[in-house]
């Protein structure tokens, strides 16, 4: 079967790509030190390849994410990374399913949900300058307090620096990302436990503080990310069909924003021509020469909410200008949704 | 069981607003002068809601649509309102079910595509201002023949006026959809048929052009829409919980960009408050007060692309800014996806 019997659209991957991305990832941060992030690419499947590398401990950012993992015997070593008062949903997949997962608290709140569910292990989640969870580096210690007051076990600490992840000015980004993992530090000193965890594709080398990185992006990568200076590439396609042109310059694709996600910018195209716009079912393209019934690949711009669209990605040896490739295998998208 | 109840995030649609919109709706445009685009929707228990309304015929924009709609037993007057090269899965469609199939076509490859495929019937879909599908006006009458030698029955012409629908002066909304549709009458006096189909929920007044207004969006509408001077009342909610407050003044929700789309712009707040961002799994929000655990809504500002990511939709009786409703009926969006 090759690419051009797939019915459109379809989401391919490149598993040469692929494969690099995850070698380069797994050279600097081997094993335990990368707990890479499931909620990038959604797929079980995806995930073994990681354990085959080596990788044996996710990161999840629902629940959801953490049933599938469970189910799929991923659940090794996870870290929902990410607050939730619907803590009893875990209470029960610990009962029910051997497994470990720890949990991100940032409120009393968050600690009392997860002890009343019966979670066993908790990072404190703190806020080291993005506007999103975590609480001020200056109550980590007190939340600690609290969690182990509660009866959970405190592993450390966690905290994203996603406001730099997509700074494009490798020095900046390396100094701010510096500056925001003092802050984290600074918590860890309150808290203790062996585990500093944060992150991500985007600092990936830049942050040296800790034991283990949150990324998820780098397996995939997307258009947002390849503006940076990192050795990944973007290695995922939305593969289209060509279904009407018109003399006045312009085709139109038969995927769209049911297909991928724009919030970070529209797709680009492989090959010639530009994007014009995206709607609900199409992708209007301009400024080149197509056919109808000609397969046409659009880069997303953002993987994740791509990605979390789809049921299945195709994966083939190497994506070409020709976009008439072998198929290899197909992985389900076990965990699409949220 | 009560909206507190469901697991968060999730899609509630207030039931006497959907109510009031259908009979808006079927009030101006009874029976078949209405053609409901299930795109807006995606759900085979509301299109029955419209049947039940009176409305017997409906537009699809994907072939996965027509198949969970002829599924669903609701095959009686199918119009895929898109091109597609893909037409042999009409064609077993058509073989294999008790159904009735048009689909648009405006090239010599659709129509040899539908014609090979075994479909009977065609409407020559004609571009009428949008940059999307659709042959020029002039073209249509050599396609109908086109059509008419390949042994397809042409029924009429198609032409969406999308450019035209979010356009907030109604006057001169009204009048470029007046210049618009002349395009598609010129084509129609090439063409023959009984049918003229297009429109929308923007141009539901103003286009009295057509046989059959190709409205969807109107049922559960979106913000993107709510800025015009239309009847129509929003009626959907994305319910997401409170998981992280922050002492610097904003709080974060669990459902973002895998929940809901953004292309048309943030969502609102239903309520105090502001959205200051959305990422894959959160939305942060200020200008408010709230506390870790309290339901917070968000009406999206495109509905297509965001209920076509979720699984099942909860109607309520209405939704209030309390967030504590009896939960009526859940209606599954099974045509999700594309």
């Amino acid at each position: 079967m090759k690419t051009g019997d797939l019915t459109t659209p379809a989401l391919i991957a490149d598993s040469k790509t692929l494969e690099t991305n995850i070698a380069t990832m797994a050279s600097k941060r081997p094993g335990r030190t990368l707990r890479p992030h499931v909620k990038a690419f959604k797929s079980t499947a995806l995930a073994k390849k990681l354990v085959e590398a080596g990788h044996e401990s996710f990161c999840c950012a629902t629940i959801r994410e953490l049933e599938g993992m469970v189910k799929a015997g991923l659940g090794n070593d996870l870290l929902l990374a990410n607050e939730t008062l619907d803590a009893t949903r875990i209470g029960e997949l610990l009962t029910q399913e051997d497994c470990r997962i720890t949990v991100a608290v940032d409120s009393l709140e968050t600690i009392e949900a997860a002890a009343f569910a019966g979670v066993k292990e908790v990072l404190i989640d703190v806020n080291v300058g993005l506007q999103r969870c975590g609480c001020s580096p200056e109550e980590a210690g007190f939340l600690s307090e609290k969690a182990k007051t509660s009866g959970l076990q405190v592993r450390g600490v966690m905290g994203y620096e996603g406001h730099l992840m997509h700074d494009p000015d490798v020095h900046r980004r390396t100094e701010k990302t510096q500056e925001s993992m003092e802050l984290l530090i600074s918590a860890h000193e309150a808290v203790g436990g062996e585990v500093i965890s944060g992150g991500g594709t985007g600092t990936w080398e830049c942050n040296q503080s800790v034991t283990e990185l949150q990324a998820g992006s780098y397996v995939l990568m997307d258009g947002d990310y390849s503006k940076l200076d990192l050795p990944f590439k973007e290695g995922l396609l939305l593969l289209t069909t060509v279904i009407s042109t018109s003399k006045s310059g312009y085709a139109v694709l038969d995927g769209g924003l049911k297909a991928l996600s724009v919030d970070s910018g529209n797709p680009k195209l492989l090959g010639e021509g530009e994007v014009m716009f995206c709607s609900d079912e199409h992708t209007t393209i301009t400024n080149g020469s197509w056919s109808v019934g000609q397969r046409v690949g659009l880069r997303p711009s953002h993987i994740d909410p791509t990605i979390s669209k789809h049921e299945s990605l195709f994966l083939v040896e190497e994506i070409e200008e020709s976009l008439e490739t072998e198929l290899l295998e197909t992985l389900e998208i076990d965990l699409r949704g949220w």
